[in-house]
């Protein structure tokens, strides 16, 4: 392409400052380096994770940033050393990474590559310890190591997942955090078996694809807990079978769930990231098996807490991260199942609105009908 | 027998308030009932939940009560509708019960049997609420539905493990509680894996089983952690490869065993009570697959904490019961495995004493030196 080797001059949603609003500017985004992609983003959607670290309660996050890391582009250019994608091949950038090296990757038991979480996690590149993004000479920090609210971006090799061509970019952008997530705390990580009760807390994107995860894996009964009681209309076209409101109920709603299922669900999953219903997600499992796996992400700072007889008495407590999914190996794999119309993913998707539109995006993320917003990149 | 059906009048221990000394009593021993067996104790050893009811801070526990529950004996005679263990039969009495038939048993996925706990709870038989043992009238509750610190005790039939009667009954009695439960911890909870890097906090009877089941499993590292450096001798013997005491080190110890580990370990077991320990063995395993066990029983009242991120990056926080095994199935394999020399026994007793001596024997208890102290209950 004419852009190779160049620094392209693109458009991007910087936040500034923690809790500032985003402002498009025109942003260089420097070239691939040794083991290095750039992206052109064609569509980004929105997730709770950028507006966490937007709001400045991240206190790992820096600023100025771009956010971004739910999204689906085309690749510019690669950087030398790059043998997995080429100019031209579609890809979903990818914040957990996958090398099938290190230690992690290695083990078997888990998605959590370690290859390029020292640079991720600052917000810079591997290779020389430097962002590709600057602004007039100002250097302009990733985050997650995708950083998609830019036209282009440069993520690293291990963080590109090819995916078929075919695919419509602007739905499975939405296969790069929260379906995923949802999905593979049931199959990977709770790995639900059919006949089972689960609870799902949280009736977001998230705990949507948990319970539509639960449905396909032959859930006998799926408890959609929530507090805003619209969700619940929605959620059934996801399979969930029961609705709890727990402001309907004076009792902790770990009993009112003990108390509808003879003893306790099999599977919960906290997809809010409120460590109080995390709890309750636990409390309400039933004693002997009851596993209970956090998705949400709580702020900083924040504990769990429980008496340990719970565990004592045979219930699990586990997490998930992007639901356990080897990202470049499994992204593919779940883009096909979409295509195979397996999977749901269009019906996530309640916006579209541009990149000039993105702070009334982060708006509507905030409101009870929204749940992705996806962002057209070049229009 | 000549004493079927008959009241039989023997010696037990009797704690008749929390932390007085337990007295000597002559206690009249109701015939059992329907589904019920009455067993000569002939060796009990003590275990610290009956130190932790005897203190008054159970909140569940129930005075005058006869206390025990580690030991073995032989059936002197059944209730009606007994069918799997008859007189004569050599015995181990199981404070877990197995019923095989309640939603637990055939759940397939925990030990923790349902059928008689609303009658053990609370220190009485299941078929009329009542209990079997009595001084002069007055009722004696029983304590874990095995009371065995009495030289004759009634139970339910679905807490009976019926063993080899050629194993010596003053060995085997550990198989009634602490052993078991270390192992189980290791085979049935943890499920441990050959190569695994393990860590065992407390080194007492339930944490140098836990040690010798790693070693079986083919642990690599079995890194033990105790504030008695004296433990430290006497615990190689039972697999631990490695020492590590709190008390040298300024760092947290979670954050000891992480730098020993090259980031922390793949299994770690709580085997002492301690909640602070709870948390540093769960944020002592490894990211992304390390599970900790909790198998020591906190005060009531406790509670663990720890940082949800801790789940979400891939650690799994797990309790056990008895180790997880099926009383009255497995019990009598523990047995056959103490027979063929694949499992210890005798190395964990380290005191002999008779029901008389019973309160020299917890003053034992809480001494570096003492590993189990068995009674001999008919001398
Ligand atoms: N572990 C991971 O890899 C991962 C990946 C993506 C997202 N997440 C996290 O998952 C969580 C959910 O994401 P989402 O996009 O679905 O969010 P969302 O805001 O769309 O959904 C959250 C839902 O929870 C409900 N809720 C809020 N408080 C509640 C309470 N006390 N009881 C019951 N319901 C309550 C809200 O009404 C809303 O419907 C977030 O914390 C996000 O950061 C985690
Ligand atoms: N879950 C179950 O089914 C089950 C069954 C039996 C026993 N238990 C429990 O297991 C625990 C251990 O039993 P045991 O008989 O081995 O006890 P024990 O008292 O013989 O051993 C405990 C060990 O922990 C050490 N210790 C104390 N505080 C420590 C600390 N802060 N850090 C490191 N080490 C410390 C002590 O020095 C001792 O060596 C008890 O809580 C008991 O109630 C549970
Ligand atoms: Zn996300
Ligand atoms: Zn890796
Ligand atoms: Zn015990
Ligand atoms: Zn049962």
């Amino acid at each position: 392409m004419a852009t190779t080797g160049q620094v392209i001059t693109c458009k991007a949603a910087v936040a500034w400052e923690a809790n500032k609003p985003l402002v498009i500017e025109d942003v260089q985004v420097a070239p691939p380096q040794v083991g290095e992609v750039r992206i052109k983003i064609l569509f980004t959607a929105l997730c709770h994770t950028d507006a966490y670290t937007w709001s400045g309660k991240d206190p790992e996050g820096l600023f100025p940033c771009i956010l971004g890391h739910e999204a689906a582009g085309i690749v510019e250019s690669v950087g030398e050393g790059v043998t997995e994608v080429q100019p031209g091949d579609h890809v979903i950038p990818c914040y957990q990474a996958e090398c099938r090296e290190c230690k992690f990757c290695r083990s078997g038991k888990t998605n959590l590559c370690g290859k390029v979480r020292a640079a991720t996690g600052v917000g810079v590149m591997m290779s020389d310890r430097k962002s590709r993004f600057s602004i007039n000479g100002t250097p302009i920090y990733h985050f997650m190591g995708t950083s998609t609210f830019s036209q282009y971006t440069v993520v690293h090799d291990v963080s590109v997942a090819k995916i078929d061509p075919v695919a419509p970019l602007e739905k499975v952008c939405l296969l790069g955090c929260g379906v995923p997530t949802g999905l593979g705390a049931v199959w990977n990580t709770a790995k639900v078996e059919s006949g089972s009760i689960v609870a799902v807390f949280g009736l977001g994107t998230v705990g949507l694809a948990v319970a539509e995860g639960a449905k396909s894996a032959g859930a006998s009964r799926i408890i959609g807990v929530d507090i805003d009681s619209k969700k619940f209309d929605v959620a059934k076209n996801f399979g969930v079978t029961e609705f709890v409101n727990p402001k309907d109920h004076e009792k902790p709603i770990q009993q009112v769930l003990v108390d509808l299922t003879d003893g306790g669900v099999d599977y919960s999953f906290e997809c809010i990231g409120n460590v109080s219903v995390m709890r309750a997600a636990l409390e309400c499992c039933h004693k002997g098996w009851g596993t209970s796996v956090i998705v949400g992400v709580a702020a900083s700072g924040q504990e769990i807490s429980t008496r340990p007889f719970q565990l004592v008495t045979g219930r699990v407590w586990k997490g998930t991260a992007f639901g356990g999914f080897k990202s470049r190996s499994q992204v593919p794999w779940l883009v096909e199942k979409y295509m195979k119309k397996e999977i749901k993913v269009d019906e996530y998707i309640t916006h579209n609105l541009t990149l000039g539109e993105i702070n009334e995006a982060f708006d509507l993320m905030h409101e009870g009908g929204c749940l992705r917003c996806v962002l057209a990149m070049h229009v």
